[in-house]
């Protein structure tokens, strides 16, 4: 199954309103079965970053932390209530 | 299925060797089927704070953009040949 696939699948059971979302994904995979202590700080830095593009209210931000065996999932859904570019 | 279960898959149809790999995905979802023109710098800005925290070697990265209706999905695959925590 294509990555693609994937989320349009899962597209279709969430709800059916016609809003703006915004998914960030991290995948860390460590061959020595090890998890890194520098995750959470990468993950609040990344949110800044997209916050420099879209407009981002911090109560629409969901993080979800997966871990098995080597690997670990970050996953931060921001929903955005409206679309403003601000160009960098 | 769950992220962490699609994720599991497909590291196993991947090479079995123990290495390395992080795996940025960025889901953009727009309900009015309009695509955002600055994924491509949000992506170069992304990779750029990753590599302050692991060594990356630019011919390590992947980058895969896949459209399809409203929903884009940017995939930056990096392996990473060695691990070190650069401390911010």
């Amino acid at each position: 199954m294509s990555l693609l696939s994937f989320f349009r699948s899962q597209k279709k059971t969430s709800a059916s309103v016609a809003r703006d979302r915004l998914q960030l994904i991290l995948i860390n995979e460590r061959g020595d079965g090890t998890t890194p202590d520098y995750l959470p700080r990468l993950q609040k830095e990344l949110v800044e970053v997209i916050s420099r593009y879209v407009k981002i209210n911090p109560d629409d931000i969901k993080v979800n932390l997966d871990r098995q065996d080597s690997l670990e999932i970050l996953e931060v859904k921001i929903e955005m209530p409206q679309v403003d570019t601000a160009k960098a």
